[in-house]
């Protein structure tokens, strides 16, 4: 069980770098680097049906994920979440095959844990000392525990503004103090963690890809990831078939991704003055805008934007009608599956899976008469 | 995968009950009822290494659970939670072997979650048409998670007093509206939710089991179904050797087994004015005292009372010095081992797992600084 990662590339040009330093941004380009693995040799060596036998959490995926030596795994247990058909819904909806990725039961709460679990262990493979990045909270929540783990310790600074003025300190930061950056897609590794996502559940699937994955897209890191992952699984023959339509939902009060979308743009505008109470989708000028883009364009997927107090109620109603205690970005998604299929944009039967991200009890404050 | 139910059995006089309908207490002598398998039958029929390829719950152990039906399991995904080695707190305090299960991953953010799941489902498959149960949080909020999950809907009852009061309440509300009564080990199937967190510990050891458990014990459920469900694994052949010392640690404000276990005692007596910030260890008069004290002294096992003040100086050491942030119950367990070690009640080599029962999302009102 060890990486077969082979080199990076960048997204744009196609250029090729090696993988045995610290790498941000292409140095060609300035934007996203992928890690690109040696698949013909996997396809070679590993037997996909011996992946059902490993230790039940993302590093059963080592061979697709970037750490080169085990003993470099710096990790708290993430990955390997339920996957859970939503029966009481689908009735009360009048659908069918209508499931839930409970992300929720990540350590630290939130899908954030695989990002980090992944970028933090190469880092230090690669020779980082410490780590920095900008975040609206489940981030940095997964960061400060993976150094913490990793026997780092962890500083946190409040920033009175949006993500992209916390981006501008840890760039200033990570310069001033030898500290490696970890935004969003400026590194290549986060996104490789939360391809693990799609792996499982693919292999949840029995080896198959759902129809359609709805997915609350902030900095876009968990769609981006797993369209990659689904692209290396279909050039390893480990599934086959179509990939699932890739259903970006975001805030009314910070849409970036929606409005380009719609326009048909291949990059989006920076939303001005971006409000929702969905920490994670307040993100209003994604990097990788154009990687998202391109994946749900790819996919024919869409990209619709949802009420805050459409998100909340989805809160309660998962609760009262599943006993699952999400996240606003993951109510979301059901409110954009309820809408696509009053549209007609999603079939009753297909198969669609909700990503909830993160736990509501990081997000106590939205819950009527929680105390405190 | 079948459950290898076959009756139910007294804990005091061994007297036998069939398993087939809806069961409190025993009717004989008014005590805990033990769940029995055809254990020469699993012993012949089923493979131990096989369960690694199953779904990574604790349904994987179906057939030592109690639901003869897998339609009739209500579940959120359960149970397979990480067994972690503490790497950095084994360097801190000269150790070696110290390992952490991390219960607070599971649904609803505690153990709790498996023993609800497991009785819930049995209830439903006898007949029960609603549940009630007297709780301190944890184990109501799971309870409402699976009635949400099984259909049903959930009702709060704030009761101005301690967990016997609203035991109190639960026998009269559970006459009056026809619910079954859920209070802890007053049914025989929370333990066996809760036994699988014992099956899987010895599985993630490879089929053995460590040397010592500390846990926090309130109830009682936790040890003793770990406890009963290491006998099953004997019994079976699937694991071989001693018994872990079972530890309990208590609150010094709540330890009414520390008393009688070093009273000699094989009962409690009830702990007068109980109080202590871990809402799970506030159990004053635990039903099934007899039980957990049998557990420890049958084991070599002890138990020690431990200070809020400590429990939550060790919730931080557990947060920075490896990035699990621990309920105060599960906290505790670190107090408890260290003082073990420095006493040398514990080596410093022996394979000590210590239960993080719950996740400090659930606490936040503990920790200094929190918003709210
Ligand atoms: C709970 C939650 N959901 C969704 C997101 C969006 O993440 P991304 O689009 O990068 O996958 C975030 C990011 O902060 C988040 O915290
Ligand atoms: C977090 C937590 N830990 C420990 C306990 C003690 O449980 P038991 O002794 O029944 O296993 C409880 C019970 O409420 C709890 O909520
Ligand atoms: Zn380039
Ligand atoms: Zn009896």
């Amino acid at each position: 069980m060890t990486s077969y990662l082979s080199h990076l590339e960048c997204t744009i040009c196609g250029a090729e770098y090696p993988s045995d330093r610290l790498s941000g941004v292409s140095p060609c380009c300035g934007k996203v680097l992928y890690a690109r693995y040696d698949l013909p040799r996997i396809r070679a060596e590993v037997d996909r049906d011996r992946l059902a036998e490993r230790t039940p959490n993302m590093w059963r995926f080592a061979e697709l994920l970037p750490v080169d030596d085990p003993d470099n795994i710096v990790t708290l247990g993430e990955g390997g979440t339920p996957l859970m058909e939503l029966k009481n819904l689908e009735q009360a909806l009048g659908v069918s095959n209508l499931y839930v990725k409970e992300e929720g039961l990540n350590p630290t709460g939130t899908f954030k844990a695989r990002g980090i679990a992944a970028a933090i262990s190469k880092g230090l493979e690669l020779g980082a000392t410490g780590f920095t990045m900008p975040s609206a909270g489940n981030a940095a929540g997964a960061a400060a525990a993976y150094c913490a783990r990793a026997g780092l310790s962890a500083k946190l600074n409040l920033v009175d503004g949006l993500i992209g003025d916390a981006g501008r300190q840890a760039v200033a930061v990570a310069q001033e103090q030898g500290l490696f950056d970890l935004s969003t897609l400026k590194e290549p590794y986060r996104a490789e963690g939360k391809k693990s996502m799609g792996l499982e559940l693919a292999m949840q699937f029995g080896w198959r890809m759902p129809e359609a994955i709805i997915y609350p897209a902030g900095g876009g890191t968990g769609i981006i990831g797993m369209h990659k992952g689904f692209l290396e699984l279909l050039e390893l023959g480990w599934i086959k078939g179509d990939l699932p339509k890739f259903i970006a939902v975001q805030a009314e009060g910070c849409q970036p991704i929606v409005k380009a979308f719609h326009e048909g743009k291949d990059t989006a505008e920076p939303w001005p003055n971006a409000t929702t109470v969905a920490d994670g989708l307040r993100v209003p000028g994604p990097f990788a805008d154009y990687l998202m883009l391109h994946a749900i364009r790819d996919t024919g997927g869409t990209a619709l934007a949802v009420s805050d107090a459409d998100m909340i109620a989805a809160m309660y109603e998962l609760a009262t009608a599943e006993g699952i205690f999400a996240c606003p970005e993951g109510a979301a998604t059901l409110v954009g599956y309820k809408r696509l299929i009053a549209e007609g944009f999603l079939r009753k039967d297909e198969t669609t899976v909700l990503f909830n991200t993160g736990s509501g009890y990081k997000y106590l404050q939205l819950i009527e008469g929680v105390k405190g």
